[in-house]
């Protein structure tokens, strides 16, 4: 693992590191916020799954989240969004290929050597992290914007046990039902037959959540149509799971609008942590 | 003037404009928070002028300051840091030509057409923003980071009665004797000679600031020797100045700075602002 950086910010540390990953055939970026705490022992952690054409570095510099991270002493954790390089496939589209990962584990060519996010964020980078930085891993809670809104809830849901608390911004609820799903499922696992659960709203049709659920969304989301969160909700619903979702008056698919809720998040998984 | 754009954001809205600007002969962009409780009635006003590299556009999405000023009901106004476009003179050097306009008018040929950022800042804009926007134009107050640290301070200190407080994070203090200055005085403005009283420690030993002033800088900054603090701490100190200076132990130059102390200075300007 090599440090790419390292920032003082908020009396703990914001850094950023690389390594070779083995799930994706590549090297790998992320970054780490460490609070003050961190310095006398282990700390829980909050993962932040980033959305389309998003790296490790959107969510670490605009979504304010160090602030109350800092509060809680809580640890952060922001992966990319997908493998990159000259030799990793891309596709002129901003919505598959590098920067649209979707945290699934690819099997059609030529995405299958590479794309293997969901082994990437759910195995290799936690026993990385374990390795390698002072957290509680046995306290570890998601969260995401948009296909990383998607990461969380699908992560959430098909790991039970691993995370106490789950939340979500704009998250795409839905994809086997939306341009933002069907076209990239399409492309990293070809037949439908073959799409795994991988769906928010499936898996909330099925075993749903065995913690407290948070999602925000704006009323004015100008890919609102492409969430599906009317699907999630009624299935939420008709679940009687534990949680709640936010239609935010007047909010678009910003991190503008992901800075404003950020401490209501963050504030919501402390409690899950520390409980 | 055009609007950019406008996302909502802490309760109010974040938008990003852009106009003619005579001063500097082309086209400025920049950008205004208002709080919520600009729908009501005029509120006061925070100015942040940012650092060589800058636009509108880092401090407004990195900083953070939304969150404290929609707190404080206060407006945040973002201002470009040059004159830009195709027609503009331009250097290959970062800190030369566009995004380095030193807050300075300039005398010199090939600048002198567009690279006037005093009157853009001091007098332009604020015109603009008066007649284009709910704000109390009698309650205003300003910050910066480096080079905007640098004009901040020296704004306020040109401008008595202008400014209710003025604060900055890592400024620039004595341009006239770093290499962050006299390098763009002098293309600028040609001989020392001509150089204007542009220096915030030279203000500072004349009449100083009619207000409280708070400066933060790291002492990790990797820029430290090129800022001057020492000579502003001096001429502060002997002159009974209203205001300090804190040394943040282990913090450097970069928005993970200003972020962390962002919350600090918004609320030392919000008491000046409501006195």
């Amino acid at each position: 693992m090599e440090t790419i950086s390292e920032n003082r910010c908020y009396g703990g540390t914001q850094g950023v590191y690389s390594h070779a990953s083995n799930a994706c055939n590549c090297d790998m970026t992320f970054a780490v916020f460490l609070p003050e705490e961190a310095a006398h022992g282990p700390v829980p952690v909050l993962w932040f799954l980033s959305g389309l054409t998003c790296t490790h570095e959107n969510a670490m510099t605009k979504a304010g989240a160090q602030a109350w991270a800092a509060e809680q002493g809580i640890a952060l954790v922001y992966p990319d969004t997908s493998p990159r390089g000259d030799d990793v496939p891309n596709d002129d589209a901003y919505d598959l290929g590098q920067g649209a990962g979707f945290y699934i584990d690819a099997t059609e060519a030529p995405w299958d050597r590479h794309f293997k996010m969901w082994t990437y964020v759910t195995d290799e980078l936690p026993a990385l992290l374990a390795e390698k930085f002072p957290l509680d891993m046995s306290r570890q809670s998601i969260t995401g914007h948009s296909m990383g809104g998607h990461g969380a809830l699908t992560m959430a849901m098909a790991l039970p046990g691993r995370f106490k608390s789950v939340s979500a911004f704009a998250p795409i609820c839905h994809p086997t039902a939306s341009d933002w799903g069907r076209k990239q499922f399409a492309a990293y696992w070809g037949d439908e037959a073959n799409w795994g659960p991988h769906d928010a709203t499936l898996l909330m049709q099925g075993d749903g959540f065995d913690g407290p659920i948070l999602i925000d969304t704006g009323t004015d989301d100008q890919f609102g149509d492409l969430l599906g969160t009317e699907h999630f909700a009624q299935a939420m619903a008709a679940k009687r799971q534990e949680g709640q979702i936010r239609l935010q008056k007047g909010y678009d698919h910003s991190y503008f609008f992901i800075a404003t809720f950020m401490e209501d998040h963050i504030g919501f998984h402390a409690e899950a942590l520390y409980a």
